[in-house]
């Protein structure tokens, strides 16, 4: 997980922005994260205009901690960015 | 433009929920909402979890009202839902 990643609490937390220099690229990150949700039956929110992708990983209700595979989300989103950065 | 839409100001707005059945029947749905994007140039805020999505449609900047294509954008949503609905 990169350090791009903002650790908050109230709820725990992780967030981060991601930014695209296309819609194009910016619809292929969501698809691909879409495919790594139900893969790892993980769905964090999201919210995207034109050239960004703002995500929020929450704690589950009640922990007051991130579980692991919601810390491996964060780094396999990042393993997504930039577009094109992996062969 | 459907009642379900709630108009709201500073800044002028229009604002919906959707919620979904199925991750699948979700993702269909952002689907065609990027491609109603592409087509009429405009990219409206989403958010979106599991089961939800999330809409706000803002005033251009400097924009004390909402333009006739952002009215037809959230026509062209409504027009999407619920999924199936439209043969």
């Amino acid at each position: 997980m990169s350090e791009n990643w903002q650790e908050r609490l109230r709820p725990p937390r992780l967030e981060r922005r991601y930014e695209f220099e296309s819609y194009q690229a910016l619809r292929e990150f969501l698809d691909c994260a879409a495919e790594i949700s139900e893969r790892e039956g993980f769905y964090p929110d999201m919210g995207f205009g034109r050239d960004y992708v703002n995500i929020t990983i929450c704690a589950n209700e009640g922990s007051q901690a991130l579980a692991d595979n919601q810390r491996r989300y964060a780094q396999l989103l990042d393993e997504l960015y930039p577009p094109g950065a992996v062969a």
